[in-house]
């Protein structure tokens, strides 16, 4: 799969006058690989609002940056060979000691790249897709053998090698799965807690494809669900359907959000809910765009996106269903196909 | 396996004055874990020279932090709970977006957990000799199914499966299979190249295990090594060997990298050999210390370390030879113990 890095490029070129900075200095690693192709842990790329680019990199990444379609230097501290003043920096993830050691005159700013990264092209989205394709088929293939005496960690394990079977690079991020009152932490680190009947156990993970993440939850229970169990979940169902069905072209983040929360709040457990709906997913599991309360952004076309509400009683358990989708135009196209019924093992 | 927190806490709290400030405020998630044990993506701990402490995080992760032998509070800007005037924070890793938002009057410091980490109870150390024992067996195992006709990523994958099956958390960091003349880039990703009969085949892998980090890497030959393969295999071998004869607690970096760097300058190939010699293993798969040519800090007891020169040779290929050991007063141990005899597959 190859990208047009040059167009990118020349985007967030058109974009910098606006920003008031001649060039930008780009140094998270994954913004230097959307707008060049390089792998590293140590490279950065200036762009010019000429157009014009320059990657520096060390000489472990040099060989590598050379086959690229962009001028490159080798030098060991890349941000010190190409910052000079009035350059734009990206405040979020260079560190304090990065941006004193670089001197005076650079210009701090908040996402430029990742605003870009935003929106899709449709090669991005076959890989995010075929994430999501490996990541549902590993939740059929290890969903038979869940039962009862089985820990946390061994679903987790299972989960994560059948999708690496199944050819993803790697798990998107470290898999939670959160059994009986573990299910009310959010972001539960699996532990040797073995499952039991009767629990509702929260399986959170997904696959990474080619550098791009996948994500979905589901929540299944152990034998069939008590009362208050199947509650719960029709309640996060319902909240969830909403949340999917505000996704739009043009929607207010804070309302997609709204929409989702409504549910749950009229149902009396507003308090258990009080993480955002949902979050963009691309080259990083977490990016632009993110939908929460205080989220006044609007979203656009092509932009996949994960819709997660959760339910999290203390000392009980807890509930949470997630999907990733796209935003179209005529409605947004569904990339985890994992049924939502609740599944009882 | 559990730690002693507020024994690394007090001793924290002991150094602070002599970095002049009265508190320092901990965000380098890596670093709350070290202090606390909470694995999280948002949370912070404030360190008093006091000796008192206080952790802070969001929602998703406080049902877990009020678990731990540490006073807890919620908040979703974990550092503002926390920053205040003349508190020190970690410049390294803190944002330079997250350092003017918490405004005037903070000190930026340098390393100060990491260095404290850098030295490692008994208990760590049997987690990295863990994390070395699944890489090598991953190695002795996947080794004999290496052949002509795989490509580099089918052979990370192999080796990242495998690990996985031996009770690996995750591979440490994103395996590097590099063939042919991709043995020439240090640190080069799996392609879909196809390894062939003559090739020198670059493996640089580990396993984490409990959150610890083991880093291997050794070249194999495919089929009999040609002379020049040979040649330079010896020579990393024999720099190899002189870098881990030379680690001792009081030995300095910088000495060490010259140990095995003369040997390869020696051969007239100083200018194929341009990165460190090695770095600390822990938490993180590079920490504290650093061996390079410039580094002036000593080596204490009870560090783990890696050793692994490397000669690059453009268009041609590569070879280095890594491992894990420790620093211990009667000589390093070593925890990587798979042959660095050149097998030829």
């Amino acid at each position: 799969m190859t990208f047009d890095y040059a167009a990118r490029r020349a985007r967030l070129a058109g974009l910098l006058p606006a920003h008031e900075v001649h060039a930008l200095l780009v140094t998270s690693p994954v913004n230097v690989r959307y707008l060049t192709g390089l792998t590293s842990s140590n490279a950065a790329v200036l762009i010019r609002a000429d157009g014009t680019a320059l990657l520096a990199t060390d000489n472990r990444y040099i060989e590598a940056a050379r086959r690229l379609d962009v001028p490159s230097a080798e030098a060991s501290d890349v941000a010190g060979r190409l910052a000079a003043p009035g350059t734009g920096i990206e405040a979020a993830s260079m560190s304090v000691a990065a941006y004193r050691r670089l001197g005076d005159g650079l210009v701090p700013l908040g996402p430029v790249v990742e605003v870009l990264r935003a929106v899709k092209d449709e090669a991005e989205l076959e890989l995010i897709r075929t994430a999501c394709a490996i990541t549902d088929q590993a939740f059929a293939d290890v969903c038979p053998r869940i039962a009862p005496g089985m820990t946390e960690r061994e679903v987790a394990g299972l989960l994560e090698r059948r999708m690496a079977e199944l050819g993803a690079d790697k798990p998107a991020f470290d898999t939670i799965v959160a059994s009986g009152e573990n299910g009310a932490i959010p972001h539960h680190t699996p532990t040797s807690r073995e499952l039991r009947a009767g629990d509702l156990v929260t399986m959170d993970f997904g696959a990474r494809y080619q550098g791009y993440h996948a994500d979905m939850t589901r929540t299944v229970s152990l034998g069939p669900p008590a009362g208050w169990q199947r509650e719960v979940y029709d309640l996060v169902a319902a909240a969830q359907q909403a949340g999917r069905h505000a996704l739009a072209p043009g929607a207010r983040a804070g309302e997609v959000d709204e929409a989702a929360r409504s549910v749950i709040e009229g149902a009396g457990h507003g308090g258990h809910f009080r993480h955002g709906l949902g979050h963009g997913v691309g080259l990083e599991i977490h990016e632009e765009p993110f939908l929460g309360p205080s989220r006044t952004g609007r979203l656009e076309d092509r932009v996949p996106i994960t819709v997660e509400p959760g339910v999290y009683l203390p000392g009980r358990g807890g509930v949470r269903i997630e999907d990733t989708l796209v935003t179209r135009e005529g409605g947004p196209e569904l990339f985890t196909k994992t049924t939502k019924e609740l599944l009882a093992l």
